[in-house]
């Protein structure tokens, strides 16, 4: 399928993990009732605190796990869980998302490559890497029917080099699932997705937290992007499903009339995974 | 001086050469006698038009590097020339931008890597590679005492492995003479730009072409951009001056706080030169 329905949900995720799947569960059915056949969401999903190590879950098998690969084989629909913590035996886990199939399968998991280390610019310190463990894969999964998906997360939407491996490993559509601060977000989140998507000729699926949060309040802004940079929608500021079509063959177009990646100067310039 | 003032110089360029270098002329003196220590042209800076080898010059030694050069010892002033096509022996010219020193002297200059090849949407296809011999070579120089400059053009802003590389040679200010279209620059000009700057903790310099050109119009929007990705300084829609001042502690105070270079991670990707 060339176009379909996707969803973004937007999530004001808190530290009762309950309460947060229920709202997952109700998402899901509303996205795939109005006809979504791929479902995504931000970080966090399930939980956001600085519990990391005692709500981390096995990936599969976990709850949040199983609730979705039942609602993805119940509805036949392809979900994108966000992230959650995902349990190492106890260690410090990993900040983890994961995409479940239309069969209730795991397809893949990406666990995120660049803690959020930083200093907020008129706000606080966080470390994020001491409650998680990073990373060390390019993570992409082509599902054949809708796109070829590159994974990411949050923080990582910084760092192009990411972006331009997806990209080049085949990847159509990149998630970014955040939980964005408002200090950066209102100068960072809307130019640098934009940004990926154009210089990618890619659609950009960013679903995102609203709300305070223990440490900061999150951005929100939920925004799917296409491949020439317009952002095609849009969340209120509020939780909530958005759609909007994906086309994959305007993917191919922008990319050939703007000489996306054609253009590169892979003679003087070389991107590797290491 | 880790403070001093920067001038970007709007221009609405034509095939009149003669009338472009009176412009220039103009623009340096006004950006010097307001306190610019650097000035810098968009692309085009001495002609917009189809015939790039007649109006080929050889750098240094040519007619505008002459008039550059004099202008620049005189107010003891670096003036980066934006971009004019280079003289290579009749063949297809180079487009090339330089550097001149307060000295007069000639202090590097950079041949564009990407050609302007595309199908612009909506728009007519452009065929950049017909008129410019494309060049081979990363560019940046250091001034010692006004930032180390990362040479680009117009087009070349679109491959995020430039920019990257560029700031891992020790730039700090990035500038991207342009002539940009209409269709792409209401969608692509102030993202990719910001995004440059952010995700390599670097001053942006932009100065753009306006108006009527033989294929297109040009966009305009000439920016001058700080490392957290706030737009300082922006041209009306009118040839003239803009200036701004740069800070190069507010550069490392920002890669400092937002972790832009050191939470990359070499162990999974690199970026290389070849």
């Amino acid at each position: 399928m060339n176009k379909f329905l996707l969803a973004a949900v937007q999530l004001n995720s808190q530290q009762d993990k309950e309460e947060n799947l229920k709202k997952m569960e109700k998402y899901i059915i509303e996205a795939a009732e109005k006809g979504a056949k791929v479902i995504a969401f931000p970080e966090g999903s399930n939980y956001i605190g600085d519990d990391s190590r005692q709500v981390a879950e096995k990936i599969p098998g976990g709850k949040t796990f199983k609730m979705i690969s039942e609602l993805a084989k119940k509805y036949s629909v392809w979900i994108h869980a966000g992230s959650i913590y995902e349990d190492r035996d106890g260690e410090i886990p990993y900040n983890c998302n994961f995409l479940v199939g239309p069969d209730g399968e795991l397809k893949t998991k990406y666990h995120k490559l660049h803690p959020f280390d930083v200093d907020v610019l008129n706000g606080p310190s966080i470390r994020e890497s001491n409650k998680v463990h990073p990373g060390d894969k390019i993570v992409t999964f082509d599902t054949k029917d809708y796109g070829h998906f590159g994974l990411s997360i949050c923080y990582d939407m910084r760092f192009p080099e990411l972006f331009r491996l997806m990209t080049l490993k085949g990847a159509n559509i990149l998630f970014v699932p955040a939980n964005f601060t408002m200090n950066t977000g209102k100068d960072h989140w809307e130019p640098i997705l934009k940004t990926r998507a154009i210089e990618n000729g890619c659609y950009v699926v960013a679903p995102a937290q609203i709300g305070q949060k223990p440490t900061v309040a999150a951005y929100g802004k939920t925004i799917i992007i296409d491949p020439w940079g317009n952002i095609i929608a849009k969340s209120s500021d509020r939780e909530g499903v958005i759609l909007t079509e994906i086309d994959l063959d305007y993917v191919e177009e922008i990319r050939r009339k703007i000489g996306t990646l054609k253009n590169r100067r892979a003679d003087i310039y070389k991107v590797e995974e290491i």
